[in-house]
């Protein structure tokens, strides 16, 4: 059960690589151990979890996994009967978002991170989003969350009395390989996170999430440490 | 399991008075069987959710109950040692909100009835929040509701398409007793609704909630039917 003294900020820690350097800008400008905090919502790669849990002891923070339950389908990453699409990596998104897209899944995470900050007394939520190389998630954009943060700012308590959650999102202007970078350069565990999409032992190296990370670590001029084993 | 050829209105059913009167104003609206979604929260009143069952059979709704987990404090309607207060209502609640908010929950209902009516076609979600004859919670005012709104129309994938799920609160204008008697005009169940905040096996007559849902009644020149047993 988590108190009123703790004030860490939160992080939203999936186990993959934007969460995780998420966790470690937070880290770096704080000098505190952030709260992590992971939702298991159904995904079929669970794996990440276990990831997520590795890169929470890395910083010495205390990991909360929160279930949550949807009992609807409508995602390629929750409804087992839909497969996880192999295509290339599209540059334009507007009409063609893929099934990989959780209904609302960001609005719910930022939803009950919100209610955690107001019940810890944490200053901030840090999410890994970002809108350059990314699948095409409305609820990756800048806009939205913008758009977030004034809802926020209007509908808690903690907002009336002068003292809004912010919300930071670090990564949102910056490409996949920019982040890599910056992940290095901050000592982020990369080797131990996970992005692909498929729940299978090792990365399939098809999808979309695999896709993005092999195409900034190219960029980026470096080996992905996570598949040196 | 919820599919995509649902389709009906969404109401988010507490139980209680307000959330029944939405059950009615759906149905008379679209003259169809809306969804009732209910949420398990760690309430201490979770008698409600009979009630919520009992309205859904009603109106011949099907009844969806989430378990929402929220493992950390900061409500008295959800941690057993804090007392719901029992003071006198207040006309303003600025500086005072009262310790039954529970931080983030409508925000967290409406992102997971965001997510249900995306998955399952829905047009739209009612809302029974209500800004006049109210505790003073921020996320029950109308500015919160348009921030919502605004956040809903661009963080989903099907408000991209064209198509933006549409949030409805009927009641948000109303006072109690104009609510209690548009309940009457639609013969709404309230003989089966559950207001109060404590977990007894009869209404306190105390708490807030129990004081409001007085005051209407007397304000409307009527006697309560669920105390009437």
């Amino acid at each position: 059960m988590i108190d009123q003294q703790n004030q860490s900020e939160i992080v939203i820690l999936s186990g993959g690589l934007d969460s995780t350097v998420c966790m470690a800008i937070a880290y770096e400008r704080t000098n505190t151990a952030p709260l992590a905090l992971s939702f298991d919502y159904g995904q079929r790669h669970k794996i990440e979890l276990e990831r997520a849990a590795l890169v929470a002891k890395h910083y010495g923070s205390r990991h909360l996994v929160v279930p949550i339950n949807m009992p609807w389908k409508g995602s390629s990453l929750t409804d087992m009967d839909i497969d996880v699409p192999i295509t290339e990596l599209s540059s334009s998104h507007e009409d063609n978002i893929p099934t990989t897209y959780v209904p609302a899944r960001n609005i719910i995470f930022l939803s009950l991170a919100l209610s955690l900050a107001e019940a810890s007394n944490a200053q901030g939520i840090y999410i890994g989003v970002n809108a350059l190389d990314y699948s095409g998630y409305p609820d990756c954009r800048p806009q939205f969350i913008d758009a977030f943060q004034k809802m926020a700012n209007v509908g808690q308590a903690r907002a009336i009395s002068g003292n809004p959650v912010k919300i930071h999102t670090p990564l949102i202007n910056m490409t996949k390989a920019q982040i890599i970078q910056r992940a290095i350069s901050l000592k982020a565990p990369l080797e131990i996170t996970w992005s692909c999409y498929q729940g299978l032992d090792q990365p399939c190296g098809k999808c979309e999430s695999c896709q993005l990370r092999q195409k900034g670590f190219a960029q980026a001029g470096l080996a992905d440490p996570s598949l040196a084993q």
